[in-house]
């Protein structure tokens, strides 16, 4: 147990998870646990499922409780990171899994968010080209959002090697409990089971930018986007479909190399084999991303799909993947490869 | 009670369907139900919500057991329908809610379904331009595909006014009912539960060609279409999530026109006040369809979203609208406007 | 269309169940629809499955609103309407959803609820003997408790045919409309997709006193009962398992005769074929309940099972079936006996 | 990794939560996966969660594959497991999560399965008093039904204390995964969801022998037991109701004391706090069950409900708990204490 992490955020959805994957991390041991508003509670009261935490309770999210850890994960509200960040001193390894930090155009957070940019860190998706590299021995780490992770891994590989247009469609079912846990009167679960209901259209979506951000990079081209997430009665889990069209010359085996080449070392980013495609079931709780990709010759299309755990590679696992690398740790220690099915 | 109908295939959810709508219809009575394997059984074993019909029993899907009835519904397996109608004569109201006379062209229909194509009959989408004049009166009427009536609406009006190029991707999230009661191991709840999971990526869904037909009579230019159905967990319900880049000169004010023109009189079409988006649970068991569109400027596209319960205004309340249509009773006789909720 | 019908509480899920039913109802208008916070907002807002009230805005709760109407159905919370139905006079039917006037004991009232009893008035369970009789021509009607009225109907012909000991448990699994449409935490889709959890445990639940209420009026004898409700993750639906010791001489053939002596004439209660267990996906927006019972000789006990939905025969569907009794109506005007499945 | 194991039954759910758990194994490895009817093909198209397991051929199940290893794990149907133990000899350890040799009672068993009693094992449930020890070394391991763990932990303690009469009741709502893989209509997800559904009602199902077995045990009386499971829509968990008459003398104190006293020591066995009730949320996916307990003084009964995730502590987690016993490993090793959730 060589690091020692603390939590702020913990009494909410992402906290829990990190706080689960963290117990079974052999190299980082879990310390402060904080809250916002629930600060003075049992953590067991949020988290039920963590007997193991049973004894702790929820300290405030404060600069004096969160030093001294090696690591600090900030699982807040946007807008809160910056100020605990700069405070912590660059000896902590600070991971936000929030959004403050991870886009480069001041402009494009602005338009956004409302408020004014706080900066750009290494950005936690270590399966993007280089990137890797970066987040070696960093002391910052943006962890991508959700939806952000899984569309990029559907779509890069086909960006990078210029085998489609960037004129880019995805629509990204998801489970609802990346809609956080406080109560809303259209997350109840009465108005969830069943339904099945768009939300964000026309490219309002907060992950939008962060997308076209990623696979911009990747093709060095502008890259256009429709982005329509799609909100359905499960608790986790996200399958996005993304479409593109087919540059010239692009066949189905040069489409099905580019992905086979891209994903053949990553540990947690599988291509299926062909005709399997992707389901979140296979990947509950588990930090995988899965990946099928066709070609759709009367469409004139290249179609992508990939399914993660929003919650897990989506978001905490993505975290604990980036602190890995950060601190020197073999990527894979402490992160579930099977995923819980049925 | 002026007319009588059988339902041949009364035990599957498509035949439930029918029979649950029919119970309410002032102006139909239901005549024999009939089935193949489970010919013999108790309708009430295989259908315990309707309990109204709880004495009857299914008798083997023959001409004989059909004929003599005003209205012939056939919800069978398709490739059956073709011999059943030939025997029933021109007298009598025949509504297929199987695909085999929903296909214009043979050679779509042999690549797709790999048999002879047994012809074209009148198609039961009213809300298609010229569509309701060619229902008034039909015999024989074939009803659209689920996934069909839920793209071809959403898209039908942006094509049609030109406001799009027939360049088109349609994501539809559909759950289970859509796939049968036969027992699938991909179908098992356990399975389903937790899932998002494709199927037919790739332009290989028999719903394909038939989108294309619709949209290419509306548009008159030639369609390609990337159509990808996503599975998930909710017995019913389809919500699709339509782009199509935009051509120039067409403003969000030109596309809402568009829609606003195209659904103002039509009584189980509804376009959504600005802002509010679909969603499947405003839609259990009624005869709607609910449509909202915007325009995504960034990306270049219109967005459009139309949501319906496959088993009502996808099959069974489609074919009971043509049924009205065809003998000459007002459109919404018997079809429920409301919804079940939550 | 005889009567009009004003509903206070419309845009919660009780009083959207109640708008559904009158829809269809051929005998009754909708006119005032009524609410709290929410007045002045369109009540499509709230209950955008209900398309033919699209046109329609919330007025306050008052006696102005609700004056004037041949029935008032209170949708309230506990506590509001007594007022209410002392201003509103004695010519107009007032049919309460809430819990004010169900019990006839003052003491029970004011332990369970903390108030003073209001009173008590014609309760609606007309398939308790006697119950029809004093329904007829009413003009106040309490609602029974959603749990109350399948336990009852579970329960009754046992315990009236003295062949039980009134030593009772019953276990109710319940889907989370009945929780209502407020946003708490535990209701929250993520939290209850996946979960299976017990509250009221040990005689706190509100609907204990009703219960026993019921079935001492029919075995004469004081009723012990064990009572646990148990929340599931679907949006309607109660499945109550029922069981109390056998007294001597209750054999199997006696006890399924005393509850086919009981339903044998019941529009809305179908003790179901031998070997046929009852569930809710056979009940769904009907206003059914159905039973079976069985006798267990190992364990000495009579087990009973039934399901109904709780929003329809539940609440809103019983509150219809008592309005139709009450204004001399055929019992089964405009109450769907066909439910929605799957 | 001093151990290895031989997984018969692979491709089903109790055997892929079985090789899911001993992924996470530091002192068992996985040896021969075996399979009947899905013999020759991949592993990975049964169980597609397992990726760490992707490039594993099912190999049929005989004696000749599954030889050779430390631990063999039968999840086969019941009657196969005799044979293969046999054969195997009694160096290696077998633990069979059949019910094969479950019962000590041959006529209980025959009576409820129609076979000749095969014989007894050690029981796997070491939370019964002196069970721990009987499994230290053991050779053979009969792993509990689901359905047994959850109602015996639910309540031996109660009855071991001789504070209720062994007149008990147990409703035990259940996910679905229970059933099993095989597709059967009734299984099917469009049925299952929304569905509350009882079955084996009336003391016909076959975990009643083995629950009367367990507790007859502790309490030394003739036990009387009325057993209801009811299936509802989720995948994974069990939620037992559990009702028995206090003694007199009995009080809530006494009640709580009985089960802090027999839980205060167990690793996967945990009394919630006085107001919390267990939810089968808390328990996915881990090895726990979660326990409370309260008296209801005006129906004179003790109320006590527990949880467990079925394929979990309920099969595959029981059965590594038991192989750690009986290897002398620590009883914990392996075993997730933190649930997944939401």
């Amino acid at each position: 147990m060589g690091h020692t992490a603390a939590i702020a955020g913990a009494s909410g959805y992402a906290g829990g998870e990190l706080l689960r994957l963290l117990l079974g991390h052999p190299e980082i041991s879990i310390g402060a646990v904080t809250a916002g508003g629930n600060a003075g509670t049992p953590l067991i009261q949020h988290q039920p499922h963590l007997l193991p935490l049973a004894d702790r309770i929820l300290a405030p999210t404060t600069v004096e409780e969160l030093r001294g850890h090696d690591v600090v994960y900030l699982a807040l509200p946007h807008g809160q990171s910056a100020d605990i960040a700069q405070q912590l001193g660059d000896d902590t390894l600070v991971v936000d899994c929030g959004a403050d930090f991870r886009l480069n155009d001041a402009a494009a957070w602005e338009r956004f968010y409302g408020t004014p940019h706080a900066g750009t860190w290494p950005y936690g998706l270590p399966e993007l080209p280089g990137q890797r590299e970066r987040l070696a021995g960093a002391r910052r780490v943006a962890v991508p959002g959700c939806h952000v992770t899984v569309a990029t891994l559907a779509l890069f590989p086909g960006l990078a090697e210029q085998l489609v247009e960037p004129d880019l469609t995805v629509v990204a079912v998801t489970g609802t409990s990346g809609a956080g846990k406080a109560p809303k009167p259209n997350l109840v679960g009465s108005e969830v089971m069943g339904a099945l209901s768009p939300y964000g259209v026309g490219g309002t979506h907060r992950h939008n930018p962060e997308i076209i951000q990623n696979l911009t990079a990747v093709t060095g081209e502008p890259v256009r986007l429709s982005f329509t997430p799609v909100l359905a009665p499960l608790p986790r889990g996200i399958l996005a479909t993304c479409t593109a069209p087919l540059k010239e010359g692009a066949t189905a085996e040069r489409v099905r190399a580019a992905y086979q080449t891209a994903y053949a070392d990553e540990p947690f980013v599988h291509l299926l084999p062909e005709g399997t495609w992707p389901s979140t079931a296979m990947t509950l709780a588990a930090n995988t991303t899965l990946v099928q990709v066709t070609v759709d010759p009367d469409a004139g299309r290249m179609v992508a799909v990939a399914a993660l755990d929003n919650l897990t590679k989506g978001t905490a696992g993505g975290a604990v993947q980036s602190t890995n690398l950060a601190l020197g740790l073999p990527e894979d220690t402490g992160l579930p490869l099977a995923a819980v099915a049925p």
